[in-house]
């Protein structure tokens, strides 16, 4: 893997990752295939909408189908059929929000599967040697994540932990071609964020993901944490913001130095008949929607968008037909891949402050905070 | 609307229907858009498919979203964006199945909503005011379908109703665009079949339909019936048996002379992971599809069979995850729309009970028999 930092404007950054499975132009976005895929939509639906590098959850492809089947597809790329850049997390965000169904040590962490109750170990390795052996381009180290507010106490033990597993994740590979990224902890506690900054960054890996934000704090707690802790990774690698997924999130820690990012929301909006436009949110069912014969988000040119109306897609999800979920779906991710093109643009051309303060001031429609 | 009966090979035939929105090669088979969406696939899915014209449903049409919204949207085939021929069908099967839901005049039904239980009427009139005003290629007439068993007396009022029925759907009549096809009763008593197809042929309308069947009764009866009562229709106009959509019903009734057929069954299937082959019909959430890395059917060149393995769909299905449905949805379609294709070519060139006989010999799975 290579980063190649283009230009700065301001803390924002424009950037090309280059993969085992292709170029990554950043910022950008990842939509979110937890089981393998991008729930409602195709690998070809995941092109056409201008995506570039997918999120897959070790958690649950470790559950199901489970290492062995997807090493006998040939690689979670043969499996799933998509064969641009594939990041995996470490399951430790779904392991730690599995609360009273896991046991903690310094080795590792017990947990019982949510499918079916049967009881699995992570390791920093062994779930470095899960990314690694599925061969996807980019594996997260193995982290602690706490669930926000969280005592002192908690926060130190999660950025001991964390820092420990990280060395031990660095030491665990084995495959050029899976390059593994660490995870800066810390709750809000800025000088505990230093300390896993410091910590982390001593390893020198490839990259360099915020862990632990968008897990219960306000947005200001978060705009100002994501911050602080992008201006403590090194300029020259990637920085990788978790979670995060709205278009005000993105925006603002895009102008804080941060080059990517995953969520579930747009296709969970998606399914949910929630519509994320430029100028904000709307849900599709709202009466306001039933007689509206004009596109979900007219400054869209996305294939949903210029075939259908939002008449339409209402009556979809009021009679609860699976096409408008799809529809939606679509229609969110390709807007937040539209949004990180505009975003670099405006980087490469010197107005990263402009397009910033126009989107931020366009978001009039009902958000999500 | 005008059909050209190009070939015939013993009783099956090879004919073209020209419609408003463009041409049907028959026999063929019709997917169904019960809400104005073939369940999880867009227009484009259809295309791709090979579809040449689409079931909508007058029944849940006309509850929901209504005839004013579609009217307003430019009709359904703007409303849909399904650019190819569409075929209603009048809401009598729909309406009948309500049981307890509906009261019967000679004028009419009057009937109770499924979704909020408010009251509705049909009459011949105002289902084909309905169809017409939607803009549909095809419209159904109103008719009268009972449930397999029937007493003589239920037949015979079925069979008298329908035709009344059609005479004044005949009448009703406004629009050149839309072609009225009627329906032919009796349940499975020929006698009944005979006087019902003397009665509606002689109204004259461009097209015929077998209902009725489908509804309960034995393969063996519904094959005989359909045969027999083929026959009795008009041999220069299209004849449509409605409710079937199996690889082996579809080959015997077409060997007994039907040009059109619609069913929900390739789609339902679809969704409930019941992958239809050449070769019959398997479940892909069994436990031979889990480490299966063949296509769901080597014969198809379908974009689901060319791209994706049994093991991947089998893990989407097992994890619940919507592109399972999806994608089997769409391949089951595109498998009836082959059939429909390769079925024409064997009568053109004389091969129908070649072909027949292959495919019949060839269904070797696990059916729905």
């Amino acid at each position: 893997m290579t980063f190649t930092l283009t230009i700065e404007d301001g803390a924002a950054r424009r950037g090309t990752l280059r993969l085992a499975h292709g170029d990554v132009e950043t910022p950008t976005f990842m939509p979110v295939g937890t089981a393998a895929t991008v729930k409602a939509l195709t690998p070809d639906d995941l092109r056409t909408a201008h995506t570039q590098i997918v999120l897959a959850n070790t958690y649950h492809l470790w559950l199901r189908p489970g290492k062995d089947l997807i090493v006998e597809a040939g690689g979670l790329h043969e499996f799933m059929q998509w064969h641009g850049p594939i990041l995996t997390d470490s399951g430790g965000f779904q392991v730690f929000s599995l609360q009273d169904r896991r046991t903690l040590d310094d080795d590792g962490v017990t947990f019982a599967s949510h499918i079916d109750g049967s009881t699995h170990r992570f390791t920093p390795e062994n779930v470095i040697a899960f990314q690694e052996a599925i061969g996807v381009d980019i594996a997260m180290v193995l982290d602690v994540c706490v669930k926000l507010p969280a005592t002192p106490a908690q926060i130190a033990e999660s950025v001991r932990l964390t820092t420990l597993w990280a060395k031990r994740s660095a030491d665990a590979r084995t495959r050029a071609a899976t390059a593994v990224f660490a995870i800066v902890q810390g709750g809000l506690d800025l000088a505990m964020r230093e300390r896993s900054a410091r910590e982390v960054v001593a390893l020198d890996l490839p990259g360099y993901a915020i862990g632990g934000l968008s897990v219960g704090e306000s947005r200001e707690e978060l705009y100002a944490t994501a911050r602080h802790t992008a201006a403590l990774l090194p300029r020259e690698k990637p920085r990788y913001l978790m979670g995060v997924g709205t278009v005000r999130d993105i925006i603002t820690a895009v102008d804080g130095g941060i080059d990517m990012f995953d969520c579930v929301y747009p296709t969970r909006c998606g399914r949910n008949g929630r519509a994320m436009t430029r100028s904000g949110e709307f849900n599709i069912r709202n009466a306001a929607s039933v007689r509206d014969f004009s596109p979900v988000d007219p400054q869209c040119d996305c294939s949903v968008c210029t075939t259908f109306t939002r008449a339409y897609l209402a009556h979809l999800f009021r009679a609860n037909e699976m096409l408008g979920p799809r529809l939606l779906s679509y229609h969110n991710v390709y807007v937040l891949n539209a949004l990180m093109r505009d975003a670099r643009d405006a980087i490469e051309r010197g107005m990263w402050t402009t397009f910033r303060d126009e989107i931020l001031r366009g978001l009039t429609g009902v958000h999500k905070e």
